[in-house]
């Protein structure tokens, strides 16, 4: 398994820069003042490099809602209780999350991937049985996963991506569903960025004081606790993390290594992204951050990473409903590219007086 | 046609704030952390309201782009000559223009309406043809029009809502083309927000330095030329506007007559907004700004106004882009409040351990 892990990494290349002169040619040749589109036009370059192409496609749209249980709900840091991810992972399989609205909207399939939900599902074409173990282990006392399973879930993710680029996909976006992860996702910044735990420690779907104060020490704890095996991106993907986050690194490696670029959500999706980029920094050429969550930290960490996601809507819910919004702006931009006339097609007088 | 417009004003009234409780008592209902979908609820709330509903519906969409050219040109206060406004009415007209592009993307309907641009155009099946003059007068050295033709500007817009209305549409945009008119928009501001003009005035499609002191001067002249008609809204403007301008203002008072709400794109267009707000405070219940510009001054205009804009995508291009843009994220805010589950019917554990 190790293997097949080093040579996702090792086939992920940066783009090829020498395109961009194209690129901005036919951008600056559109019956637009020069760069007055933006982001939009930012948003088209990086895509289009990322396709490895001046001629850029985006029609078929995924999302991946990656779902798990974490055992370091049972230290009471979370709002709502451990049996809501299966109850949710319904609810998505039903059409009721608002991940499901905003894939619709999007125009963008959706695949919620059981990575270690604690509970047994039947099957639906909407569901992808990937499941590891029931849940994660108790991070505040040991690693949440071992080596093996981590490495198990990371090309899941990997996989997922790469069926995806075979099928035609052109944009994938990440999403996750697993009570009490803000916490594993925490703890995972700390470490893989070397952030303090308090300025990054928020109230996730809607915690008191008193909660608070536990989650931080219940992260602190497993930093402690795990200190010895913090060494790699991958070891602290084992011990501070959880399936649904290792699924999301996975699939942002496996979309990388196909040159497929990834719409990463917000703060938990984030977390499995950094952890990716930790792993390989050309990953960075194929992922678009997409909204700035209202959970505290995610604004630091963006900071942090020199990311300005695209949108700011004060979001806070995961699943992938900014990742989904966020799609729709990214294939703006790209309809925008594609559709316009040129200046000289359109007949209109370029700049200058 | 004063007593049309006086009629318009006093048709317009403040929304039923008492169906604010049944809307957030369903938005707190849905299967989410309550308040987790930030923004997204706060746009629902005031759309539903808009609406008179709180079962609101957004299916038709329409996009309103004003054209026309403007006197003041001629002091050299543009990178672009002034026969691009009509070259750009024709790109729309057959599909080249970005706002095209992001109109279709939105889903949205696409009306260009020409308010005075200097060119005769033929009758075509997505052009208005309600051209008032051929281009406003100088500012610098006159009023830009007349009482009679701004009046005749203003119900052109409150017409065109009001036919919306009357056709089903659920949601209306502005958008605006004309060479040099950030210029009397700055003006405009200048004078209806009591803001200084180095602050607020920016370099449009791309001006240099000298042409930028020019263009600062042209509006403090306009200011000074006009000082003695500047009384009311109406006679701002009349003396610092454009048809464009005027047509959009109109939109504005239009759709809140009706209780239609409207998508207002970027510096331009806000600056019709503003002079509607000005007549009418009760229009603010009606009106979303769409994105913050990248124009200079736009920041603070939103500031003054307490209004923060939906998006912020550094475009500076006119046209309704910005606002075909904000449209899909109010689709999606409805869509979310339309078709999620609820807790009880979701089976899903609501919150508290």
């Amino acid at each position: 398994m190790i293997d097949q892990f080093q040579n996702t990494l090792s086939s992920i290349k940066g783009v090829d820069m020498s395109l961009s002169g194209a690129v901005q040619a036919h951008l600056d040749d559109l019956t637009k003042p020069k760069g007055s589109l933006g982001r939009l036009e930012e948003i088209v370059m990086k895509y289009a490099l990322a396709r490895g192409t001046d001629h850029p496609v985006l029609k078929k749209k995924k999302v991946f809602c990656f779902a798990a249980d974490h055992g370091v709900a049972a230290e009471g840091v979370s709002a709502f209780p451990a049996e809501v991810t299966p109850q949710m992972v319904y609810n998505m399989l039903h059409g009721g999350a608002a991940i499901n609205a905003l894939a619709s909207h999007a125009g963008a399939d959706l695949d919620v991937v059981d990575m270690g939900v604690n509970h047994d599902f039947d099957e639906h074409p909407a569901l992808r049985r990937h499941k590891v173990r029931k849940g994660s282990a108790n991070m505040a006392k040991g690693p949440a996963m071992t080596m093996e399973e981590t490495l198990q879930a990371v090309m899941v993710g990997v996989a997922l991506a790469r069926e995806a680029h075979a099928e035609g996909y052109d944009l994938l976006a990440t999403g996750e569903m697993g009570i009490a992860n803000t916490t594993p996702a925490t703890a995972l910044y700390a470490s893989l960025l070397d952030l303090p735990v308090e300025m990054i420690t928020g109230r996730g779907t809607g915690i008191d004081d008193v909660t608070l104060g536990r989650k931080i020490s219940v992260i602190k704890q497993a930093l402690e606790v795990n200190a010895g095996q913090l060494s790699t991106p991958l070891e602290k993907l084992a011990a501070l993390g959880g399936f649904e986050i290792a699924g999301i690194c996975g699939l942002v490696l496996g979309a990388a290594s196909v040159g497929l670029p990834v719409v990463v959500d917000g703060f938990i999706s984030s977390a499995g992204a950094v952890a990716a980029l930790k792993m390989s920094c050309g990953v960075s050429d194929y992922l678009f951050f997409s909204h700035l969550s209202r959970e505290q930290g995610h604004k630091t960490i963006m900071n942090r990473l020199g990311a300005r996601p695209i949108l700011d809507l004060d979001l806070r819910l995961g699943e992938g409903t900014g990742a989904a919004l966020a799609m729709q702006v990214i294939e703006a931009s790209v309809r925008v590219y594609d559709e316009m006339a040129t200046f000289s097609s359109a007949n209109v007088s370029d700049k200058s007086v």
